[in-house]
């Protein structure tokens, strides 16, 4: 049984275990103040060229989204979204249990907001005779890659900045995957492009390698100011900080971090283009780790005892697609195996 | 420079570090529901002896104070806890933040909540007149050790549940610490007890030689019906749930816990005893791995180069108290180093 | 300048005013636990025919809307609502600010939830492989109007009763302006009804002729627990509870409350025949005394210095649908000024 | 059987009613926003004669204070009260319900407190190492009079301003008895002295003659940005916004506010005075409208079926601390009556 279900079935790239065992019994700071999160800073602020921006370390992805909600948004603002993004479906309710309401904002299969949208929204909350009754849009939440695999061109990203500051909020950019996004061939964006195009954005570590971590990237300080207290308060301030010091300090220190999602890229394409070959179609085509192909229910049925992936939605009676996720750990010959299966289920 | 500052600074004993190096690229269920977990909470089974008991894993232990008042108290009620509580100190707020009042009672340098005082608290709560408008106590929190290294006897915490159940609401144990509770020379109690004795406790992992994790056990099914789902919201839902269960797995398979708890304990002991032979007093007598000894301020000075601690409490203009913390990884040579230039800076 | 845009412009019945005045001096109990809010209570019985059933005051709706979902929903659960539902749209995030998710399905003018459609969605929760990590529907909020002025029929009610118990959660129905639907041509409903066929309802009074003031009806004793307590914490008790005694048992003793909800619906039937007679159509038919023409932008213009009413949408570039809004204390004299105007304006 | 047991056992003052009346079918802007909030406004400023502050008029105290600390208060910051104020004692919980811990002070008797408490526990709180794990204080509350009845005089009220401004957070006075304050013979200070002494107070309306309803004077426009939006959310912005507007129109035009503040302070004065006379003492001394005097049971037992109170505190086996609370309505005759009476039960 092989799973393409997810991106985080495996543990961790063996640089960060290798440093983690080396380490065990280094005595060192608490809390996030200690030399390993000092070197993990550096190696990220080489790529993101932003002295002004702060890093902080998380454990996981829902918790730095309340946390970021919990210090951006004031009371009667709401965090705009994509309805199909992840702070306003599959958090039970985290954005929410901080007070605060996610403003979804309808998406096709891509999954993205466009500055015309986001900027039409906020227009018309403010049109509106009743406003004061409404939940004031506070911040623009958007993931890249999105819910969706797809990503944001520099263009695209350009433009809802330019929104953002014209509404005077915060832009904040859902990084889980922000590797396997930077690494993509329809790539144009950099980290140092999100530290200038983002108030705050994070660089996600669970699912791309590590064995946890997300490292959170301030670019605005106005938000800095109380986050340490926030983050202990709801809970994600980790006592042995320098856990996440340690592996992002591997993963950003020579370009670990790039060269896993890049494999993951890899055989996602590798995936994409024998699953295409045999002449099936994508719910939608997208560049990075996830790819959503639409299969016949009788093929899956035949492969279902030797590979698990996650349904996606149901296209019609026959038909069902399907989304396959790779990894930095996904093996080459079980992609190869997988396709071959494909195609003798297909026959 | 040598910390005996607190019980955190190290990373995680070699056995788990090694376990999670030959699992690294295995692929399991997520979010918790793994063999690994299982594994683990069938380990634990063994010393818990409460086949109703549920266990779920988390990261640290402000995240499951946190998670815990958020599934058991109703919107109106508090937490009742010793004043000296770490919920009531040195948590941010987590537990106000989840909309709740810790109702904090006083208590002396034992930290402890007796039964008598938690009788006569909800005893006048209920015959106050307003009590409609005071906050309900809705939960007893205490912690085993207590932040003061103290610990419960089975005979206190009979007691204690006895006036719970009287009034029909849980007992909650904060067991950051509780190996150090369960092998000192002063205990009686076992985790079975505690099975019977307390309606939610948890065994402390990150303070016990654990990279990082807690595993809480649900002795009342009543409490367990949505905790999935608010561990998710509250953010304490590890997408790699399996590095919990990889590391409760090594630490009760075979009693590590218990060891690294003991170990820790003995150097303290040593601590103490040396302390003692050097005449110097205590603001409490502890039986775990936390010792407050009173020093001269001058001593304290000449020493502070050399070795680190936390600062507890000021007793008069030329002593202070200190808190010396051990830990699985305290060396031993370093605690005579300690002892002996501890004499030499008194001479 | 007259007013139909809304029905809280003026003050309240003159009954109200001369048993508040004639009690101006009398001493009382406080809280909502007095001889008036006893009275209150017998009298609404006498529709209620509930014996069962709690009945508490309090002086706005979303005061009551957000003391609800606080007292009824479990921390992971969310309020199910028409998207055009007023704790959706209309509460500046009051449900959210609680830590509740409103679960917003779509819907037509008639701004209606059906049965089918919630049960759909119920068991598209609990199908889906993720449901764990989505907000779990926890209530069903409808109102009775709805926002769009139309009513529930008994059947209807009958059908979504039938959906929350298979599910096991409570139907409440939001009633700002019952007293509307309760006396509408096209209702089927009746007090006693909406004891059994709802878990919690409320009574407005605000909108339907009292000062202030809405009766909180709870019909499940499983929900009543606590109430004052959390009533007290979010705000919600009156010190003078009896101000509220006073007008609900004005309202109820002998029939006031149906005689001005008849009034004003009265009022709207006579303005909706007025406006079909002049040949314009609208967004909505509906029963009570909120209707929705659609006007041309030109005759609005021309009757906008005489009378004002509620933007409600754009229809074309030509014509806009707004509400029109009686109530108790509409002036007949002036819905016949305005027809007659609205006939020369249209010239 | 007469009641000294609180403030607001009463309905109000005639002239209120009078002009509710007068107005009752009189059409005006809804939510707060129409002339006759904008007579009060003007009314109260001639006192105020501060142009700068804003005020807005809220139902009651409880919610007054939540919306305060919801407007201030960041995310990890807490209230800092008296042990004995309303908002750590007697409001269920409402400021903890926001997500915010109450600070508690001790205090004595007086139920004060000072600025060098106040500026020594927030320097201890930033001296501590581990502060950023604390509860950070976002404000100072305070209550004139206090619970117990005294006030603060110009002189401590400037010091506390002091302090606050030292660290930068605002100071909040909750003005549930404002007027007993203004008026006491032992006062020096006005409303113009706390439009600059504090950064927002509010003048209450329920307990000095009002039905219901609290003007907030926020005389540091940071804090008012968001009021209106939030005040909706947490349930307290009025539908009949005018039915304050009116009241307080009505107690500030002329000065009714201070007369009958002025009347019920004369009644205790005259209750205390009697009770003195007859050899009793008091719990604590105070210029306001409560007096707390220790009575011996057996008279109090005697008094019981013609007079109510409400119970203080346990003196001692034979001996209760009452209070006695008398108001702009309580009746000469009846304090004439009590203390007569009272004579009589001591022979």
């Amino acid at each position: 049984m092989y799973s393409f279900a997810n991106d985080y079935s495996e543990g961790a790239h063996e640089r960060i275990l290798e440093e983690l065992t080396r380490t065990a019994r280094r005595q060192t700071g608490c809390y996030g103040i200690d030399e390993y999160c000092d070197a993990a800073r550096a190696a990220i602020q080489q790529y993101l060229q932003s002295p002004a921006s702060e890093i902080h370390f998380l454990v996981g992805g829902s918790q730095t989204n309340l946390i970021v909600a919990t210090m951006v948004l004031r009371p009667h603002q709401g965090m705009v979204s994509a309805a199909s993004g992840h702070v306003n479906v599959h958090e039970s309710g985290a954005i929410e249990a901080t007070g605060h309401k996610v403003l979804a904002l309808p998406c096709d299969e891509q999954g993205k907001l466009t500055a015309q949208q986001v900027d039409d929204y906020i227009q018309g909350h403010y049109d509106d005779d009743t406003a004061e009754h409404m939940v004031q849009p506070g911040m623009v939440y958007i993931s890249n890659p999105t819910e969706n695999g797809t990503i944001y061109t520099k263009q695209e990203l350009t433009e809802l900045k330019a929104v953002c500051e014209k509404w005077k909020i915060p832009l904040y950019m859902d990084g889980a995957r922000l590797g396997c996004a930077l690494t993509s061939h329809a790539n144009d964006l950099t980290l140092s492009d999100l530290a200038k195009l983002t108030d705050i954005f994070y660089i996600g570590g669970t699912k791309m390698g590590a064995l946890f971590g997300e490292a959170l990237v301030i670019n605005d300080a106005r938000w800095a100011a109380d986050f340490r207290s926030i983050m202990k308060q709801r809970g994600g301030m980790l006592a042995k900080g320098k856990l996440l010091g340690i592996q992002f300090h591997q993963l950003f220190q020579d370009g670990l971090y790039y060269q896993l999602a890049e494999y993951a890229n890899k055989q996602a394409r590798r995936l994409e283009e024998g699953v295409k070959k045999l002449g099936y179609g994508f719910l939608v085509e997208t560049p990075t780790n996830q790819i959503f192909p639409i299969l016949p229910k009788t093929v899956l049925q035949r492969l279902s005892d030797r590979y698990s992936w996650s349904f996606w939605s149901k296209v019609d009676d026959q038909h069902d697609a399907i989304r396959l996720c790779t990894s930095w750990a996904t093996r080459e010959d079980m992609v190869e195996a997988f396709l071959a299966d494909l195609a003798e289920a297909g026959e």
